[in-house]
């Protein structure tokens, strides 16, 4: 049987754009049972399968999202009832058939069984919940990204994609709750859940319960957009579980500042990082997202990949600077490439030599915000290469389009890998891409990465506002000498390779043991 | 003898734009000479006093900015040497006559001396300093007005304003140091100056000393945009100060998260709020700034305020609505107006027979996102008369200039005073306008100025952010019983006459007392 793996390039869920591979069933690692086998409920948003409708015949569609990815490995070694909302017209068609609560029993690309139960949501409200109030409210708020003398205002139409989110969160905890009855651990996923956990422990349930977001967490000025309701809403629809997660330790800061300043029945501990509410206590921990080494190598491997790093290699430069990006605000393509520009400019010794090759899947254009940014971008790499290219020669490559398999290949072949981005919650590009790179690449990577904070001491570090700095980082990353880079690249695959995303799954059971085994709730 | 008392609408420097006024000498009370009389050196980029040469002779003009005027309480009851920038070029001229280390003897308003110095500053330096660096950089990273996806950069520019804004807070240092080896404190001021503190200390100054912040302290996020040399620098020289305050608590709980963040160092005190570095502690406090009532009521006497108040009741409204502010993006004039036409839309009674002024003082209209602004307002208020407005009403008045009579005149006359600031340190409207208002008009005051922390149980609080909870706001308050109108500009009133400007300048005075007589450093 032939099963297709979704692979996300930026590490967040976007069906439309996934990237798909046919390869043979069975090449996910499935790990030895465990001792501790238990009984788990995975929420999120999106869930492993998605169901649709060929020829009058039912198609599931698996993976699809880093996150769906990343948990995949629980499914292996766990007793996994995920609960996801039904997204595809088959998904709700699937999720009736199952109502009430009955989940279907399903199975995953290795063959493992887990149950999966699809929640059917009003249309209107989930577009409300996604388009308006998750997207882009929240993470523009998360990423830091409005014009605030402008952009957001609340109105009446935020006040109801308010009200659709908690329908939608509603709907979602009343199916988990049906589920959970005898189950071991729940693990909420992401800002579309932030009430959740409060919503479950409403409804009575007092299984051990952790939330976990995969975007950064601002401080507590970011929020302020946001009416008091919403506010207070989503830091106690939080605080319902008993760990809450983040990707940094930056965020786990951020978060109890913000709890702090919101919250006066809060009582917050800086030290050992924990908030107590009337009913209870949540930790605050990090835990960084990886990936699966063994699986992305695979992927890397595929003959969709060879094929485009034939083509690619057929054209290379003497040096290739590499960024692979969504076209979201967030990633900061305008500044890299006037950053690139400044580059060119202190160092003519490098024009006609070293090509910036921009790989950008493009993401939301719905969003006006997002539908601007890439007009911006275009104006962008068209006003470096005016400037400095000449016959044989320009500087800026930009491919606006997906294309996994390129991406792939030119993780391989780059000299130097980009990654400036505003802030990203951990970026998984800067873990995946040194893992096969062939040449040492070197990695000037954001000091607003989440990935910084594990291994920004194996990359040249750049303030993603600071052009100067970043084209200072570009060209000490062309002059670098071979047994640095070595050092360096290995530096970060040794990292990758022990902190991989069982480790982060890991983490997080063992920690909601020992918390709510030592009496947390 | 006439002297000329200037003062700036939004209570902040801004020389040009100042609003003068003759009225006799001695108006300016003069307290009886408390018993700690003090030799006080005060710090601040402007002056007390600006020269100028009119037809051959040297003038004085004293007032201008809201800081002058809090501060010369000081003069008044202390032995008081002023340091600051030499900005006109007469200016410059006395700063050369008395170069070196004496400073030049002045009068007050009210005949009180004191010593002036001015500090003469290479004139490209101050430009970068004050028009790059601290204008708009600082200030819009601490009132959260940029565009994260395209501005700010850090260019080339931006490092040389940095080094020019080190360049200028070195010459004022070592001015101040001259004239403060005898002195019992040293007071600085304001966001152009955080490097002072700690260049004092480095030239082996041991004097007590404090710095006030008079705008927002943002929390750690909005620093990122800076280089880590910047921030670091901001940073550490503000700790060079025995104690450091702000306007707000709130601006104090996020100058702490910002210590702990970015330096590494620092202990960090939440509870008795105190930065401690290797080389001694700063203790860091709110002392909210207020105005003179005494002096604003009889500059709201004056002539020239009565003749505008003249012309202005000629064409009242049934009730007015009223906005003073200065064109700075912070001021959230856009939304303001988008509220106003949310209440109009909503409550059809009332049209026709309310008006919204907008006294609107253009400020800083080189700046692109300033101008920018202006032509915002100017199509926001069009667009809200274009849909509402018919043949006799007009709902929205906005006039651009600068007219502080009128000003005065309409403060006097509003039912509702709308205050919805983005951010903002303090916003002395909020406290000066309810004093003179004659119709118990009710403030509807932005949760994020200042002033809410004090006189917000008074008002009607607003998210600025918020547009339909601010049209509600616009309805509740021209719907509410006199009685209640009554009692709440009642409460701001006793709550400002309570808590002057000499309440400001004497907690400070006194925590620099008992903290660096207990040994701060």
């Amino acid at each position: 049987m032939a099963i297709r793996v979704g692979w996300n390039l930026a590490g967040k869920a976007d069906a439309r754009r996934r990237f798909t591979f046919s390869f043979p069933a069975g090449v996910v690692r499935s790990d030895a049972m465990p001792a501790s086998r238990r009984r788990l409920v995975v929420v999120s948003n999106r869930g492993p399968i998605e169901y649709d409708r060929v020829d009058g015949r039912r198609t599931a569609r698996r993976g699809g999202g880093g996150l769906v990815t990343a948990l995949s490995g629980l499914i292996a070694s766990h007793d996994v009832t995920w609960v996801a909302a039904a997204l595809s017209d088959e998904d709700v068609v699937v999720a009736q058939e199952h109502a009430g609560t009955v989940a279907a029993e399903e199975t995953d690309g290795a063959g493992h069984r887990f149950r999966l139960r699809l929640v059917e949501v009003e249309a209107a409200d989930y577009d409300r919940y996604y388009n308006v109030f998750a997207n882009p409210l929240l993470w523009f708020i998360q990423h830091g990204l409005w014009n605030r003398p402008y952009t957001p205002e609340m109105t009446a139409a935020t006040r109801a994609a308010w009200e659709s989110y908690r329908r939608v969160n509603e709907v979602i905890a009343a199916a988990v709750a049906a589920e959970s009855a005898d189950s071991d651990a729940v693990l909420v996923h992401d800002y579309q859940l932030y009430l959740v956990p409060r919503m479950l422990r409403d409804l009575g349930l007092r299984t051990p319960l952790s939330h976990f977001t995969h975007i950064p967490w601002p401080g507590p000025d970011a929020w302020r957009v946001l009416t008091a309701d919403m506010r207070l809403g989503l830091l106690r629809g939080l605080l319902g579980a008993d760990v809450v997660g983040f990707q940094t330790a930056r965020s786990v800061r951020a978060f109890l500042a913000t709890a702090e300043e919101y919250l006066p029945e809060a009582f917050v501990d800086h030290v050992r990082p924990r908030v107590t509410l009337r009913d209870g206590a949540a930790s605050v921990r990090s835990y960084p997202i990886s990936i699966d080494p063994a699986a992305f190598e695979l992927l890397a491997a595929h003959p969709a990949v060879a094929a485009a790093a034939e083509r690619l290699t057929a054209d290379l430069p003497e040096r290739l600077v590499l960024r692979v990006d969504r076209t979201d605000p967030s990633k900061n393509v305008v500044r890299g490439f006037r950053a690139f520009a400044r580059f060119l400019a202190r160092h003519p010794e490098w024009h006609g030599r070293v090509r910036l090759l921009a790989l950008l899947d493009p993401s939301r254009l719905k969003i006006p915000e997002y539908a601007e940014y890439v007009g911006a971008i275009q104006r962008a790499a068209r006003e470096v290469n005016d400037q400095f290219a000449d016959p044989g020669w320009t500087p800026i490559d930009l491919r606006v389009s997906d294309d996994f398999a390129l991406a792939l290949a030119a993780y391989k072949h780059y000299d130097v890998l980009l990654v400036n981005a505003i802030v990203d919650g951990m970026n998984l590009i800067a873990k995946e891409a040194p893992l096969v790179n062939e040449r040492d690449g070197v990695l000037v990577l954001s000091e607003n990465a989440g990935a910084h904070e594990e291994i920004g001491g194996h990359a040249l570090s750049i303030n993603p506002f600071d052009l100067e700095g970043t084209a200072d980082a570009i060209a000490a990353a062309l002059a670098m000498p071979d047994d640095e880079r070595r050092r360096r690249a290995e530096g970060i695959r040794t990292h990758v390779r022990a902190h991989d995303v069982r480790a982060w799954i890991a983490a997080q059971l063992a920690d909601l043991d020992s918390i709510v085994g030592a009496g947390g709730r």
